[in-house]
């Protein structure tokens, strides 16, 4: 049934923690919540970045968040990622000598959440990419793939406070990866991708947060032409999706769905009468408010 | 009615723009999206970084940053600030003689949104924190506080795709910011309250985003002992929380609460048949998912 690579494992006891408290009638409650752990990234000698993240695929992380930022070059070969559980460390080693001193020094705070850092010359390098104009999206590939995500266990669904992202073909869920951060869940998918020789050609990006300047940046640099999300858009995300040639969807609940960029690749082929405005039922847990998720 | 000291301001042409797009019918539609523009942030001489920002308050937003990073001092003499519109910058002038230099290179990125940033130090420095024990939360404030920030006109309610922060004393809801970044809302929050001698004690904290890490050190440096959301938890919150002595409130919607820190300055004073479950009449835009916002 699933076409799942990788997909979330709520059963992982790393990943969640069991706690107390109580609720609006006083009484005694115990609940899941997610974990949030650091990791420092080296690549070769160098200390990159510490990142706050669930834990789960930090080798994924690790070359995705050095692809994702121009440190690793696709060409690159990795000698070996080393993955040390006890003190919070993950080394990538490159063949090429890598150095970033001055890189490291210039960053951008963005309005994403974790890792929303665009380094300095991030936004130039995304001037030279080509996204495929002639991808195309199916309505009925968006409903199915917003079906499939919203009813696969998830840690989102065992525990909230976390944001999951999904790397999609046609009507078929890929790759869902989740953190605390949703950028680490992006990263993680780009370094899964890379390890497992996955190329861009024909997917879409299903993301559950905003569509963000520097979510565009990041689907741009993975070469996917199609970003979707339950969320809504910022204006610089609309912008730089419009520059690049990306089609952007975004606000995507039940039926429902705006796309404000890239409309030429979208294909009305769904029967909209079987498709059901989204109800308490099937709506994800929490329930209000994704648009500032 | 209002006590606002600062509310939103969807009104301000400034803070969102509109554009067009197709909806999931192919119709075209004419929808409002939330700005985020750069704002670079100078101490004295020294560059210190640059944000993403919807752009309202820039002079909060630059105090409330160096504050709650701790590269402003609470008895700090802030002789200048000088916000250039047409380059993007804001200077923050102080009598004492500032240098971050060696701060700047020490960077964690952390699981919230923008600005996911904690200094080298921010850790060590919040172990020194002490907040009121003798604070208390009535639930007719959080229902009365909810019913009020979820009915304000917001550019939440105009554009969605953004985070609100609000400071609250007892049932009245004071300081009330909006951002694409959840950490620049209360920034400018923590910036305001210096601008203005506003002090911490009898305040609670409501945040529209996750309690996370990273809210619970920022809240705890502004010596605010409570600390309330709609969204949900990570385990690293709840232990920082649990720590520094302060009351985590989340999942906060309708009548519906939870409560995993400092519990004892909770006190059950609201019927409850009154206080309505949350519909969709009263339920803010977006309608699902907030757990990760």
């Amino acid at each position: 049934m699933s076409d799942f690579l990788v997909q979330p494992d709520p059963g992982d006891a790393r990943l969640t923690r069991r706690v107390t408290g109580v609720d609006h009638e006083g009484k005694a409650v115990e609940t899941s919540v997610t974990m949030e752990r650091p990791l420092t990234l080296f690549l070769n000698g160098q200390e990159i970045v510490t990142m706050m993240t669930i834990g789960d695929h930090p080798d994924c992380l690790a070359v995705g968040y050095l692809l994702n930022q121009g440190m690793l070059r696709p060409d690159d070969v990795i000698t070996g990622i080393d993955h040390d559980d006890e003190i919070d460390t993950v080394v990538v080693r490159t063949q090429r000598k890598t150095d970033y001193e001055q890189k490291l020094k210039k960053k951008t705070l963005t309005s994403g959440c974790a890792q929303g850092t665009v380094f300095g010359d991030l936004m130039d390098e995304i001037e030279a990419v080509r996204l495929d104009p002639d991808a195309v999206i199916r309505t009925s590939w968006l409903y199915a793939l917003s079906r499939e995500i919203n009813t696969t266990p998830s840690l989102y669904l065992e525990a909230g406070a976390i944001h999951g992202c999904v790397l999609c073909q046609e009507d078929r869920a890929l790759i869902y990866m989740e953190d605390v951060g949703r950028h680490n869940a992006v990263d993680k998918i780009a370094g899964y991708m890379a390890l497992n020789g996955i190329g861009p050609e024909g997917k879409s990006f299903y993301t559950t947060g905003r569509l963000t300047s520097e979510m565009v940046i990041k689907t741009a640099r993975m070469g996917i032409p199609i970003l979707v999300s339950r969320s809504g858009f910022t204006a610089w995300g609309v912008e730089l999706a419009g520059q690049v040639g990306m089609t952007l969807i975004g606000r995507m609940k039940g039926k429902r769905f705006l796309v404000l960029a890239g409309q030429e690749r979208l294909q009305y082929d769904a029967d909209l009468s079987h498709i059901a405005d989204e109800d308490q039922r099937h709506r994800r847990k929490g329930s209000s408010k994704d648009d500032a998720a």
